[in-house]
C-alpha cells in the first residue's frame, strides 16, 4: 500500500516530527476519466505553514488527519481518461504521498522530454513563477538599477536574484551561512551577498550599497525589512513574497520602526501569491526554459531521498538546510 | 516693517514657541520683474514638522534663522512684471511673512473673481490635490467597496472621505473627539465614524466594518494603520499620506505587528508626495470647483488671525486644534 503525510496536530511554533503522521493509503481505486500517478518528486515550501494554523487566509487551513497539500511531479501508471497514458509526466497538487488516482482535471500534462522532472517544482514551478513575477512584472526592474534579495540561496531568492542580474540589475543577496554567501557571487553571480546571521542587514546594506537600493525582493521580513527600507532610494519597491523571519513566532513580532519613511520616499510595498497570477505561466515557462538552456539561470536543488525524509525536509526549510529548491525524490 | 516667523531651533519633540521667532523684516525691495505681495492667508501643515529636521528628505530641511517654508496667498500690492498687475490674487511658497517681493516667476495667477480665496491653499490647494491623487488616483476607489480615512476631520482627510463619499463608496472615519465624529457624519456625510481617543481602532473597524475595508487613507500610522491592516480585504490599497502620531517622536516607535499580513492579503501600500503629481492640478481643479459649487464637497477651515498666532496654529496640529484646514488670515 502506498505512503502518504498526514498532518496530526496544527505546530504552536516551529513544527515538530509529531506533528505529522506517515501512514498506509489504501491502493489506488479508478472510476471512468481517473488516472493513477506514481510521484517522482514532490515540494516542501515554507508558506506551507502558514496552512497549517487554524485561519483563514488565501487558502482554507489544511484539515487535521488529512493528506498535507502541495505541488508534485508523477509518471501516469494506469488511465482511465482519454488525454493520458500510462508513462505521461504529470505534476498535481494533490498532496505528500507517493501513489495516488485522481480526475484528469486534477493533473496537467508536463513535456515528458524535458530533461529534468523535479525543475517543474522548481525553476519552471510555482517556485521559479514566484521570482518571475514579484521582480518583473511587480517591481519593473530596469538596467543599472541595484536590486537587494533576502534568502537569496533560498529557492525563490536565487530565481529573482539572477532574474534581477538577466535584467542588468546590480545584486546584492543575503544568506546563512558562509558557504551560501559564496554560492551567491561564485554560482549565481550575484555582484554582492553578505551573511545575515554574522552581519547585521542594515551595517550590511550601508557598506555594500552606499548610494542605496532601487528594488527589494523581501522572503524574510523583520530586520531584513526595516534594513531595506532604509536603504531603498525614492521611488523604490518592495515585492513582498514572505517573510519566514516570523511563520512560526506565536505572537506576532514589531513591524520595522522606520515603516513611516515609506511616505517621504514615496515607496510602494506590493505584497502578492503566485496563484493570482498563472496567466504568466506561458511566457514564463518560455522564458525560463531558455534562460536555462543558455546557462544565464542557475537552478539548484536540495534533494532528500524517500517520502519518510518530507517531514524532516520540511522543517529544515526554516533553519536554511536547503540550497535552491527542498525537494523530495520519491522513485 | 512688515513681519516674518523663522526657525530658530530644531524642535526636539513636539515643537514649542521658543523654537520660532517673530521678527520685522526690511522694507521689500524690487528689481525689474519683481512683484510685491501683501498675503491675504497663509497655511500651517503637518507635513511641515519632517522639514523641521535636520535629515535630507524628499526636500532640503528647513535652514535655521530663516523664514519658514510654506504656501500663502495674497494681493499684488506693486508690480514691475508684465503679468501681474496690482490687485492680482496669486499663490506663493514663499513662507509665513506678511508683505514680500519676489520674482513673477515665483507666483502663480488664481482667478481673481473666485469667492473663497482662502480655497486655494485648502480644497483647492495642496491639501486637496494629495486627497483627490492619494485616493483616486492611488487607491482607484469603486461604487460600493468600503474607505477608512484616518484623521477624517483634518484638512486632507476630511476631503479624501468626501471624495469616497463622491465615487459611491461606504466611508468610514477616525476623528479625535466626539464634536470631530459628529460633523463627520453630519456635515461630511460619512457613513460611519468613531473617537480614537475613546475607541480602539482595531475595535472600532471589526464593529463598523465586519466585512472589512477594501483601502485606507493613512493620514496617521500607528495603531490606525495596524487596525486598517487587520481590518482590509483581499487586495486591498492603502494610500499612505502621512503618520502625525509619529512626527513628534524622539525615537521612532515600533511599526505595525501584522504588517506580515501584506503578503497572504496581497495588499499594496504606497507613499506618495503631492509634489509629484502637479500635473493633476487642472483637471483636479476644475473637479474640485464643480463639487464645492455643487454642495457634494463641504470646505470646513479652522482660522486664526494674525502672523503672531502662527506659531501656536503650527503646533496645535499635533494635539487635533484644527477641524478642517488649519489658516492663518493676515489681512
Amino acid at each position: 500500500m502506498p505512503r502518504e503525510i498526514r498532518l496530526l496536530n496544527r505546530p504552536h511554533a516551529l513544527p515538530q516530527p509529531s506533528d505529522f503522521g506517515l501512514v498506509r493509503a489504501p491502493d489506488p481505486q479508478t472510476a471512468d476519466g481517473d488516472v493513477v500517478v506514481g510521484n517522482l518528486w514532490m515540494s516542501v515550501d515554507p508558506y506551507m505553514r502558514g496552512r497549517m494554523r487554524d485561519a483563514q487566509s488565501y487558502a482554507d487551513p489544511w484539515p487535521l488527519n488529512h493528506v498535507c497539500d502541495g505541488r508534485a511531479v508523477g509518471r501516469v501508471l494506469d488511465s482511465r481518461h482519454p488525454d493520458f497514458a500510462a508513462g505521461d509526466l504529470v505534476r498535481s497538487g494533490l498532496g505528500w504521498r507517493e501513489i495516488f488516482a485522481a480526475p484528469g482535471a486534477a493533473l496537467e500534462k508536463l513535456d515528458a522530454a524535458y530533461p529534468h522532472p523535479q525543475h517543474y517544482l522548481s525553476a519552471l514551478g510555482g517556485t521559479g513563477l514566484t521570482a518571475y513575477v514579484g521582480l518583473l512584472d511587480l517591481c519593473d526592474p530596469q538596467p543599472g538599477q541595484t536590486v537587494f534579495v533576502s534568502g537569496a540561496a533560498g529557492a525563490v531568492g536565487s530565481i529573482a536574484g539572477q532574474l534581477a542580474r538577466i535584467r542588468g540589475c546590480r545584486v546584492i543577496g543575503s544568506a546563512g551561512s558562509d558557504a551560501k554567501v559564496a554560492l551567491l557571487t561564485n554560482d549565481f553571480r550575484f555582484d554582492a551577498a553578505f551573511n545575515y546571521k554574522t552581519q547585521d542587514p542594515m551595517d550590511a546594506l550601508a557598506a555594500i550599497a552606499p548610494d542605496g537600493i532601487d528594488i527589494y525582493f523581501d522572503n524574510v521580513g523583520g530586520r531584513h525589512l526595516e534594513a531595506a527600507i532604509e536603504s531603498l532610494n525614492d521611488f523604490g519597491r518592495i515585492a513582498a513574497c514572505g517573510s519566514i523571519s516570523r511563520y512560526n513566532d506565536a505572537t506576532p513580532a514589531a513591524g520595522p520602526a522606520n515603516l513611516f519613511q515609506i511616505v517621504p520616499k514615496r515607496l510602494t510595498m506590493r505584497g502578492f501569491i503566485v496563484s493570482d497570477h498563472r496567466d504568466r505561466q506561458p511566457q514564463f515557462e518560455t522564458d525560463m526554459k531558455a534562460w536555462i538552456a543558455s546557462g544565464e539561470m542557475q537552478v539548484k536543488e536540495t534533494v532528500v531521498d524517500g517520502i519518510e525524509n518530507a517531514v524532516p525536509a520540511f522543517i529544515g526549510l526554516f533553519s536554511g538546510q536547503n540550497t535552491g529548491k527542498m525537494l523530495v525524490r520519491l522513485a
